[in-house]
């Protein structure tokens, strides 16, 4: 393969940053993983809460959802601090509902009854890549708290029904390339975030063209790329929850 | 085909619903596009003016961006007046960056120095899929807005350097399904939103699974319906246009 | 009569502009008509409830309420949408209060037991009058969501006991004027929106000094002519509802 | 006259309530005015500022505007204070744009160029009428700041070319009366707010009917009361101003 | 003392200014107190509320809070509304916490089952010290309030086991001084604000250095005055509260 | 000393939990020190921005300030998200302004021209003494990042004239406590929080009792412990620079 882009720590093309996890990170939360996909690093809890949403009252379906932040200083320049001026970051708005919906795609909510677990991301240093680095550790994290409920006897059937992970894949100076930082993303003329599960299947697909709308055939070796880098990050997370 | 699914007013699965372009709808704005999309109604209003973002000034582009909002009676339960309580509609912040990231996509920003064009997108009646006709419309009244720019010389070289619109596709009931009403939507297994250039490029891709996460050669059928339907609603805008 | 100012489209001074409501014009709600005063055109929706609002509850009254909005581009030059940075528009506040005034002058809450009305009144176009069209408008709103709720025996009693129209009178030049289109209202030296009943009745005065403050006997020509114009609105009103 | 309603006090139905203007009743303010109508008190401060708004920007016009608080114990129920939660109340922002244009209907704005005076209307304890006691308290108020600026010669000549003031009339138990209290002003079927000048013409006037829809010979009525209370409390207002 | 500092109206380095109560200054409030300290003017209301917060639903104890505002020109120069644009003020919130707290210092919420009080401070004008005059005030009208409660039987039992009171010193040029005004809280290089009750004990101590952190030997001088100070302010109370 | 209170890992009522600095943890911010204090853990960033706030314009002094957050799940029970629903937390407020304070008091604002210095404490983990931990960390981010401008020859003199630290003191069930932990936090009969330089001189100090109003003898104990506390810490923080 001849390779157009230099990446940063002399990464190949296809290859994933360093990616790694570490769990019960703080100590009040039912879940609680810190992960690492280099130098983004997102904590990520799971609290549960006994109480539905209002639209599920009533019914014998619990609930999950996700909250998404930045620190100030996550990033290059510092950011307003979100929810200052009473305005939500629209941004930060979408990725939440992202990693909410992904999470949701593996649970089983009978399994959850009367229950809501939420998962808050929280952005600590961000290198391009934040929301699937989020939903890689979300999805620990929420294990890690179901876990803990059904050892405490709290629910009696494990409502996760699959594993859920995510990457980001792209194009760059015309060269597809896996798992984007910043300054790749800052360029990239395509930018996709793929969320899949362990069966191989697709959960969230966004795919969107900065500059340069994508073919077909461009979009074929995009998903190729995602669904190997997506079993990498399966293959860790089932390592660490066999432990 | 074995049709499994009962579509409202016997559409056949891969059938857009009837879709019309009303040009000059209200008479204030550069562009002014009521879009029907079967029972959906946006109305499309671009709007130029003289100024540029922040994060532009001290350049020499121009900047195109969209608002999307729903009168709270659009839908079939009415819904709290946006805005209402100081909190924006998460799913409404989503739709308008979508549709600005869409519209964006053909833009060449140096041919519009100086100015930003807002694109407002109200639903006024909502049946599912309001962020693709939105998009639809959006493209016509941004050409309707431009094209009165060049003719009175405040521009003097298009900046659309393509043709943009958008189509939903999904499963339901296990059947691939065009265009989904807002029946469908509710139950559908997998809701995909595909957003494509005249040149049939993709510019946006946004496929959830809502309990039925898919497979590769599902999503290959879903892209392929979607080019399909997007298509047919091109050769309509182009008509339009050439008038 | 010498007449002093030319109006747009050769209107005499005491002449109304065409008037026309669109019944049923979208599907939701229970009550829907287009009201397009001139270049005037509003959205009237009524929305049945099943739920009172606090001050209410234990007893046994029913509850109508309006709200108005206005889309971004309704206007030559495009306001920022209601609700951003969380702050209502100050206007528009004091206009829903008066159409909510005025609808409920009509209303026997004794037979709404149970129910709040809420209509919404949605200014697509705005040239002068966006008000008092939308009381027109939204009594016809209201008359329709009641027959509906009548005819579905929700309620047993038809609790509007009167019909209600508004039209602005005021003094531009020196010249009394009926009914003043955007043009006129931005250079009245007094402003006045009338609110009245069937019978003849006032329900709503809100008369204005911009400029030139108006004498007694200038007040009882506005009346007049105000009264006039309300009469052929109350005829129309009640040829529609005849049909 | 047979009088039916037994009013506070032992108060005529058409007398208005005691009223006292306590002026340059805070510090720091360019005018600063307590005015006592009965129980309804108001502190009303006329604060000169050395800018005009955005839209006068390049004029050379000066403003004047107002504002109107109501503290939260100032009622016989605790409201919620103002601005909490990021709303503000609908009611105070009808009621100061009332006051605004009532003050601004006296105003030459060349003769102000350059400043904007801010009158802030603030209740300190309410019994009905806080509007038009705020209206006799704020021109009081004004006129001190403008007197204060003309001696200090910020400017040259006065911008006030006349007197305003108001009062309220109002229908109860069928019997017409002036200077409603909260009493009163609860019960009334009819509620009307008149504002003048010193020539005796109309600035404001905003009759509501609650109840009770008025006929003109009513209306006829309810206007002579008005400028016979509003002559007394502009002859009140001379007095001070010529000591 | 060779004192070096020259301060308003020929006032002693350690003397207090003229302080003045005036109790049930407004007629709605439970309690209602005009505190006058020199020229800083706070109108304290106590309003009893049939209700607990949320987190003492289910207990047997009530609760007292404070809440503070400024009237926009209470001040030199006028201050935005508090609560305009959505944005309470940064400082009131961090005062009316320290009000609230002084006051539940004193307060046996086992007394005061199912009831809240709400003690509202709103500075009518300021000349600096106005946290330490409404504690003073606040005191008042909470017992105004308890003492209404207990003589209407809504309380068996007198829930204030204490009485309150506040003061500020600080060192300015080098000098310490009681009671600071604006000008002095303006330059001083310390300054202190200290609650005690009557039994000679702290309830509140905070002390900010400004340009000169402070000496232990310093701090102790401070609290010599400060307690003095509040000494005469509480013999002041209980000679008000005794007649 | 007879030690009525058991602490936690078998802590002496005079000692500190264990201190620990991590300088440079996140890469973008000029200072990042993530401080643990036992289980208390704050992120402090220092982030320089070229500008000031609107009231030093014009002036050639620089400003520091700070902002205070906590992660949702960082306690017990999840909380809120700051600014969800466009409400500041108000405890928040108070702290970053406390902290702001405490670093302004050891800053020479004419070596810092043109620049502002934003430190932001997010608290990752909670167990009581946030605000202290936050402001021994914020020191050392505040003095790395002016030492990178320095170094960086941004500016040329060192704005930091002394050392800040901060520890908190209190009494629980009768006992002096020092550095108090959640547990004791919530039970202690007076809180009180120090800042002090390393001149040993005051910069903050705010004591609140809490159920017990204490005396002046007890409040010299808490401030002989506090001072101790403190020295404690400047020693490990003048060790951690010197390095």
């Amino acid at each position: 393969m001849t390779q157009k882009i230099i990446r940063a720590h002399g990464r190949a093309v296809d290859q994933l940053r360093p990616l790694h996890f570490t769990r019960h990170y703080t100590c009040h939360a039912e879940g609680s993983v810190l992960v690492k996909l280099g130098e983004t690093w997102v904590l990520c809890t799971a609290s549960v809460e006994e109480k539905v949403p209002g639209f599920l009252r009533g019914t014998s379906r619990g609930w999950v959802t996700a909250e998404y932040g930045m620190l100030p200083r996550a990033t290059t320049q510092r950011n307003q601090r979100d929810g200052t001026g009473g305005i939500r970051n629209n941004r930060a708005v979408e990725i939440q509902r992202l990693i909410g919906r992904s999470l949701r795609a593996i649970v089983n909510f009978e399994a959850l009854t009367g229950y809501t677990i939420v998962v808050d991301c929280d952005v600590i240093q961000a290198d391009g890549g934040t929301r699937t680095a989020a939903i890689n550790g979300a999805y620990l994290a929420l294990h890690d708290a179901v876990t803990k409920m059904l050892k405490e006897e709290i629910i009696h059937e494990n409502p996760l029904h699959g594993t859920v992970a995510a990457i980001s894949v792209g194009i760059c100076a015309g060269q597809t390339v896996l798992d984007l930082d910043y300054q790749e993303d800052s360029s990239a003329e395509v930018d996709m975030n793929v969320v899949m599960n362990d069966a191989g299947q697709f959960i969230e697909l966004q795919g969107t063209a900065e500059g340069h709308a994508f073919r077909r055939d461009e979009l074929n070796v995009l998903l190729d790329w995602a669904e190997r880098g997506i079993q990498t990050i399966i293959a860790k997370q089932h390592e660490l929850i066999a432990d």
